[in-house]
């Protein structure tokens, strides 16, 4: 598998995510991690805060992307289109080789609730910022907290999906997809009743 | 202001309220509140597992709500028909004479991250019903978690704005507008670029 990250970070977080996947996130502490690729557990706290953050250390990568995106869309992008514009930055951080790592990162957070309730949290986080920047662009409410929560929805179906078992196609393309079907779903005219 | 909810646990909910936004949550036992309105503690223990409860209680009524609309709507209706229905029959679990409660329930909530915490992960289990419903409907995917999760989103705008100081609308007509908000943004044709 391709390293997330290059250099000892990465060979921590290769690691990690091998030693909470075999043995159990609970059970694998610091020192075992850095001690299983000849690292001490020093080396490890340089690196890392503690061990949940190898799982979430990535959560301001992603934000800044979105902000990014966001930032970077024309002036006359409407707010979905500059939500369309940021989706397809952040799922940039994730190409195809990444898909093995990610897939074993959510094993490990799917046997977890406290895990589950702090991804829920970082996404929660990272709309909330998504919000900021569409406030910034001069998009009012509820427009800005609707596509900014839109954003998170997306990123999140299309990121499950992307690492189901069989899936072939690259984040950025089931991202868009998910986005159009918002579109048509949300879009569509109400049916006289 | 008028009971969340008649009877003993009622009142229950009414000191415990008071005394949360008073004395602040961490600093009230499940005595205190029941000592408050002349009970044992021993009977708030019959009508709550835990001070927390208090709080979170009114999730499964929610739930219901939002899962019956879905069933109610029309057969032919589109998902975001279906969807906007079911705000209607949630929204109509707080009529005006709620709003201080809701209010300072908030209040509280926004005082504590683990509150804050347990609000979003309630909110989560909402959505991922309201996807179960569609799906009883037939609806495919991503089109039921797009839909539900688009459902708690405006549910969770048009409830921070219902307990704004000054708002006057009720929670259905806000719910409403919130909904027709998302239709407008996300249905948009995207300009050529």
């Amino acid at each position: 598998m391709a390293r997330w990250q290059p250099g000892t970070r990465g060979r921590l977080q290769d690691a990690a995510l091998e030693l909470f996947a075999s043995r159990g996130y609970e059970q694998t502490t610091a020192a075992e991690i850095a001690r299983s690729v000849g690292l001490t557990e020093r080396t490890f706290f340089r690196h890392f805060s503690d061990k949940r953050e190898v799982l979430f250390g990535g959560q301001e990568r992603l934000t800044e992307a979105f902000v990014r995106g966001i930032e970077a869309a024309p002036d006359d992008a409407t707010p979905m289109e500059a939500v369309g514009d940021a989706l397809d930055v952040a799922t940039g951080l994730f190409p195809d080789d990444m898909r093995p790592h990610s897939r074993l990162r959510q094993t490990v957070i799917d046997q977890h609730p406290a895990l589950q309730e702090r991804e829920r949290h970082k996404m929660s986080g990272v709309a909330t910022t998504i919000g900021d920047a569409l406030r910034a662009r001069g998009v009012g409410e509820p427009a800005a907290t609707l596509a900014a929560e839109s954003a998170s929805t997306v990123f999140g179906i299309a990121f499950s999906q992307w690492i189901q078992d069989g899936e072939s196609r690259s984040l950025g393309d089931i991202s868009r997809a998910v986005l159009a079907e918002l579109r048509d779903l949300t879009g569509a005219d109400r049916a006289p009743r």
